[in-house]
């Protein structure tokens, strides 16, 4: 990228952010470097937006409460970016790009920057490039990035580890079991959303608000914040403010006490131990010698001709 | 070990396998190759015991219980070996050490080898020696390992990845959020037994057990085998024989079906896997060009002034 693009695209140019993402996502080890080369330079002007992961399963009614909420946010003011982590999953109906159709609105509007999930990671996964991602949108100046991720595997770790606040939307009514959330996922979630509390669900939302109340305080929450529970309407635009409010008075607390630096500084440092660990199991893989070794070392330890111990150290002396 | 001391070993001799043990959980080098070598010899004998994962939380009686099911055990003939995976939890209310004072008649019987856990493990931790154990009681003849675990951490996941069933106690009354037991572990579980169903609380037990019956078959489950729910008292003796008649009914279908075979294999090459990974790790930060950086580059990934990649290349590219 030339200093002419990166001027571009500091200054919020949709064409060179976008231009940014693809060689972010690429495979070929020349963009790979480009990328790279990229990101060192953005990295000073990065790092000054909200990032929000949000979770919930297929049926929730993830795309109307991201649109609803997206479109709150411009009108105060806000630049939104839409991620997701997700490669397109049947279980989910569907890829981002599906949901970019159906969030119609936001993907029309200014303020707003939509980008489907890639397909696929080489290192580090989609989540490394989502992570990448993130940074080239607060280098263009994207105010609250919003990640999403469809809520069924394990991807809701990742995105809990790279954002601020972690949202997971449910449904009104049933049990965690019967909305097909996992457990783990409930502990790191900093605000559970009841979505679509409208009509005759508002009673039935209002109930399962206050089981979910219960329910959280029996958790243990390493944080200082301690998880709210609310309601909301994405469909007819009700209590999406209220939303908006929790996350500021969030935002206020955590800067305020420290948590925020802490919590940014400790997911840098496990991302980079987690690259470290990628590198090497690729730099194994790529081993010629380790290849031709490993199907007959493999077909050993399953039948237990060697033990675990010496296959790996054949493995390791081979490098 | 000398062929000598093997063949000791190979013939039941306790002391020939406390050695043998104590060689496996040392961290000295030395000792360590010399593990290995026996290992090496005894792979051929081992194998051959109905490998069971215990696990519940502190007060489930968890020591009450595997005395009652090991004496049990050992009256129909088998001879029973109980390891652990945690090394002394004060949450645990002290190390199998002091378990083993409680399981005060099993420990006495001559059909059964109760093993502290070790304190601490090098090379793939606690759950490595545990393995390497297992193998050595095997070839020693036992034909019934119990591995224990006390249900508050990780380890669940490491015991249920070296047993073939993997049992998860419970108390009678109460959610799984009120019993302190994480819905993954659930999903671990090839069975749930409710101890202390006697007295006063037979009727409850009953209760639990209809309730978790149904939070059971909401779960997926990956194995031919649907999870089963029981009831037990280890302190009044109760239907410890049907806790034995469902791992035999296991046992039989498993082996049936390839079940067992396979899931052995598996579990080898993951192991193997996992400790390639650990190597690779221990190579890496035993390097002292990498050492010196280390800090450095922490603290740079983590205030922002260099991305994770960069650094993790770096650290790479000093191997």
């Amino acid at each position: 990228m030339t200093a002419f693009d990166l001027e571009k695209l500091l200054s919020g140019n949709r064409r060179a952010l976008a231009k940014a993402i693809t060689l972010v996502e690429s495979k070929l080890p020349a963009h790979r470097e480009q990328a790279q080369d990229i990101l060192e330079q953005v990295l000073p002007h990065s790092g000054n937006s909200m990032r929000v992961g949000i979770t919930g399963v297929p049926g929730v009614g993830k795309s109307t409460f991201i649109e609803a909420f997206g479109l709150y946010l411009i009108e105060q003011g806000k630049r939104v970016a839409v991620l997701a982590v997700d490669p397109s999953s049947p279980i989910a109906g569907g890829s981002i790009l599906g949901d970019k159709t159906r969030m119609e609105h936001l993907s029309r509007a200014e303020g707003a920057y939509i980008r489907p999930s890639p397909s696929e990671g080489a290192l580090g996964g989609v989540a490394q490039k989502t992570r990448e991602t993130m940074l080239l949108c607060e280098a263009a100046g994207y105010d609250v990035i919003l990640v999403e991720t469809v809520g069924v595997g394990q991807s809701e770790y990742q995105v809990a580890g790279m954002v601020d606040f972690f949202m997971v939307l449910m449904l009104p009514g049933g049990g965690d079991e019967l909305q097909g959330i996992k457990k783990g996922i409930m502990e790191l979630a900093d605000a559970l959303v009841i979505n679509k509390a409208d009509g005759d669900s508002e009673r039935l939302a209002m109930l399962t608000r206050q089981q979910y109340t219960s329910a959280m305080n029996l958790l243990r929450h390493t944080s200082f914040w301690t998880p709210r529970v609310m309601t909301c309407s994405a469909l007819k635009n009700l209590h999406i403010d209220a939303v908006w409010g929790m996350l500021v008075d969030y935002y206020l607390q955590a800067q305020d006490n420290g948590w925020f630096t802490e919590k940014r500084a400790k997911q840098n440092r496990d991302w980079m131990h987690q690259l470290v660990q990628e590198m090497l199991l690729l730099k194994l893989r790529g081993n010629p010698e380790v290849r031709r070794m490993l199907p007959e070392l493999e077909q050993g330890v399953a039948s237990a001709q060697i033990t675990a111990y010496a296959a790996a150290k054949q493995i390791i002396d081979a490098l």
